[in-house]
């Protein structure tokens, strides 16, 4: 079995060094039924040196190593170009792939796996979602037969190590933030994970192997982190829950499918409560199988490589035996429902002037737009006060155009937050 | 794809129902790539009737039924003979067996599987370890090329209940094994779940597949939780920790491999601290992956069926392609380690007469032993005392000539609990 990478960063040099330890070598031949052969690592810049790299392997010729008879094509490269071509590439030539890449999967994915298909070979991406937590296999194979009802999954460790951070520490998020990018768990430019876009785009991938949804760049709705503040974290503790970014795909109705990411109130008796830091975790519920969930590393070199690894080995053993997967089909009866539509109890936190009659005149737009008081508490500090309330089950909707209302009052200086309160029902 | 069954319990009942739901069918067959076709489903009394099942697919004939051209054969029935006979004589005729059987498995596993591979069948048992949870084939497929050093399990409900209600409310052992009595969550008979018989017969499995131990009926430390008592969880709740029966594989040195189920004490803050009631979970320790856990319903029918239809699934799709999976293979070169041999932190409680020097005399017995006190706190009740103490690390087999001292001693009433202390390293 002949294996090519691409890329040796931290999952791509960890990798390969999994491949060439000598202590491990039976268990991986055993695993995949044959020896595998690391036939080339290819890299930008071969001159740089790589630590636990045989420079030997190293080349910057992609098209050249992909073209050497290769059965596995591993890349862990990220983004969408030159990554997608590369793996066109491959796959028209019949050789199985298997990537980390979330991006180009849920840009391309439904796409790339038809064509891998049509080529008899394996598309495997297991390392896209949750790093080291074998999760897409689990859905694909062992619960192909469950009819799933919800994923909801924290996804994303830098936005779960800020929020974790806010929640023990009392520190704000710009503080938590920069502690996050002391400690490399957050990028200097740190958009895709705390606006929700690396979330969004793992939902578009644990959404289509839960429900068949389909992988093709459409846009899910998201909301970030970034206007968490520590006083909406005070709240949800003293109200019993605790604030998590999720990344949510669920069946409403018989054909239709909400996926979604944003910030939402997690009960703290709810298994994904306390999965703090930067661990991932992702919780399934089925019509029969009841609340299942998963837990581990969701980053990280090694975790991810011991993903990727388990996909070359299936991927191997599948060549062993002359056959691939079949790519998990999709449901062209489903549609998208839009948040809007959705119901949920909601959090909101409304800054207003203190002055007599503010709440009536703030309870009243939350009247008038049918969403329904459940709790409501009241704190001042000088010449202000912050009014924080639970809601009812209201319509997404109606909360939004209460949200707008509220804004366009003078006696209100601005809504803080607005967060879905997740149910309880865990296992 | 012809599919017969035998049982019609309540795991059966479920896998018959989810086989004949038509609003189902479609993904089914998807997920198969090919129609099932229930054949048959063998029970002792055809005339009994069963809810949901088609009468007419009822027979007493199991060897008929094994006979009649079958793709997939599901057993669960459980017990050892006859299951082992039907499974035996359906390999045989290269049929893919698909069971929840774990004393089966336990039992004769290993040459059940190698019948299964030169009959060029497969022979899967995900229901056998954890209900509704998808460990085993994330044991064997995607972390194939991880070296996991430690699985511990959560894995028998009924107890996982009583310590839970012990935990919870303060009740004391019989009385929290009424109610789970009362309430279906333990049988009659109540040893195979409490003293620990069920919790090996899983941590076998975990264990032949996570580290390729043999799976060939080998006996397995074993300790129930009957002898627990009300002031050992207290005790471990004012020190951090909660009481648990874990079942436990792990890696010892290069080559050792200890395999036992037992009740321990788990700080609160691991993620095994907060499963409660009769959830299951399992948690690995890999070098490469870090912490990972599964969670889910560990028993009941329709979570047990849910795991069976992925298994015949996955079965169904390997015939469709002419193909089986590779048994796991067994590692020669592992030896077991002795529980004795084993290091740990232990929770010892001992009952005293509450007279001068009686402390000297106890901590005597323990420094003989070399096992060095962490702490203890002496609680005193009438004429007697109650001592607990916390260890340092010290060598099982110490600690248990530390105990037999003790008994000896005429100031000694009795030792209460002797409970390892699992160290934190949570994910």
């Amino acid at each position: 079995m002949r294996v090519g990478v691409i890329g040796a960063g931290f999952v791509g040099s960890a990798l390969v060094q999994l491949l060439s330890d000598p202590t491990r070598h039976h268990a991986i031949v055993d695993a995949a039924t044959a020896p595998l052969e690391l036939v080339g690592v290819a890299v930008r810049d071969v001159s740089k040196p790589r630590p636990g790299v045989d420079s030997r392997l190293l080349t910057a010729d992609v098209e050249g190593l992909i073209a050497s008879d290769l059965d596995v094509l591993v890349e862990v490269v990220g983004g969408i170009e030159p990554s997608r071509g590369y793996i066109t590439s491959a796959l028209r030539r019949g050789v199985s792939v298997v990537t980390a890449n979330k991006a180009l999967m849920a840009e391309s994915g439904t796409e790339l796996a038809q064509l891998a298909h049509k080529h008899g070979a394996d598309l495997f991406y297991e390392a896209s979602v949750g790093g080291a937590i074998p999760i897409l296999r689990a859905l694909r194979i062992s619960l192909a037969g469950e009819r799933i009802t919800r994923v909801m999954g924290i996804v994303n460790g830098t936005t779960n190590f800020i929020l974790t951070k806010m929640t023990n520490d009392g520190s704000d998020y710009e503080r938590a933030l920069a502690e996050a990018q002391a400690l490399g768990y957050a990028e200097a430019d740190p958009r895709a994970d705390v606006e929700g876009f690396d979330a969004a785009a793992k939902v578009q991938i644990l959404s289509s192997l839960a429900f068949g949804t389909s992988l093709c760049g459409e846009e899910i709705a998201r909301e970030g982190i970034t206007g968490i503040r520590s006083v909406d974290v005070e709240f949800a503790r003293r109200s019993g829950y605790v604030i998590k970014l999720l990344g949510v795909a669920e069946r409403v109705g018989p054909s239709g499918v909400s996926r979604r990411a944003h910030p939402a109130m997690v009960p703290l008796d709810h298994p994904l409560a306390s999965v703090a830091g930067a661990t991932n975790a992702v919780f399934v519920e089925g019509v029969r199988s009841g609340p299942l969930m998963w837990l581990g590393q969701g980053a990280g070199g090694e975790p991810t490589a011991t993903a990727v690894l388990g996909d070359v080995l299936d991927a191997a053993r599948n060549r062993v035996s002359g056959r691939h997967d079949a790519p998990f089909s999709g449901d062209p009866s489903l549609f998208a429902v839009e948040v809007g539509e959705l119901k949920s109890v909601f959090y909101l936190s409304v800054d207003v002037i203190d002055q007599p009659g503010v709440l009536a005149e703030v309870a009243g737009v939350f009247g008038r737009h049918d969403v329904s008081i459940q709790s409501m508490e009241q704190s001042g500090y000088g010449d202000e006060a912050r009014l924080s309330f639970l809601t009812h089950i209201a319509l997404s909707s109606d909360v939004s155009a209460t949200v707008e209302e509220l804004t366009s009052l003078k006696s209100v200086d601005s809504v803080g937050a607005c967060l879905r309160v997740i149910d309880r029902g865990g296992a």
